[in-house]
């Protein structure tokens, strides 16, 4: 954890290989925000066919229930991510 | 702008060679929070003596009404910045 306030919260993330396993997928009631500060990963969303292949100063917008998974991370070095969560905007007046 | 909500805005800035004008001070409203994301600079706070060398994957938490001042960017190459801004916690009830 980086940084964190009432309405957001920033990570930062080191995976060295790791993927999510086969099958499953993130589920998240937040938005969140990636950026990929070092190594390489490949993404993959529910509803789109084609994967994101990220590099180093590359980012992403993941909205709150959109299904998807890392296929895949960079083995032979650590991938750092920066990963800013916040509240889905669709819930803001609830 | 990179992303913007109702509590947050995440910019992009990219100086090359650029600094504050000698003798001005940034005095924000909000919070700040600076990630550098290639390139190299100086940051300078009023209350401290010494300089801020920041490189790459480098990060800083400039508080609200906290006077710095970049002294200096690398002016051979751009230097990219994200910068997260966000509310000042003392505010956040009134």
């Amino acid at each position: 954890m980086i940084l964190k306030s009432e309405s957001f919260r920033l990570e930062r993330i080191v995976s060295t290989g790791q993927a999510t396993p086969l099958g499953e997928w993130y589920d998240q009631d937040e938005e969140e925000w990636v950026l990929l500060l070092t190594g390489g990963a490949r993404l993959l969303f529910e509803h789109k066919t084609e994967a994101y292949n990220m590099q180093p100063g590359d980012y992403l917008h993941i909205p709150a229930h959109c299904r998807h998974r890392v296929e895949w991370t960079d083995p032979r070095q650590p991938t750092v991510w920066l990963a800013l969560h916040y509240p889905n905007r669709a819930k803001k007046d609830t």
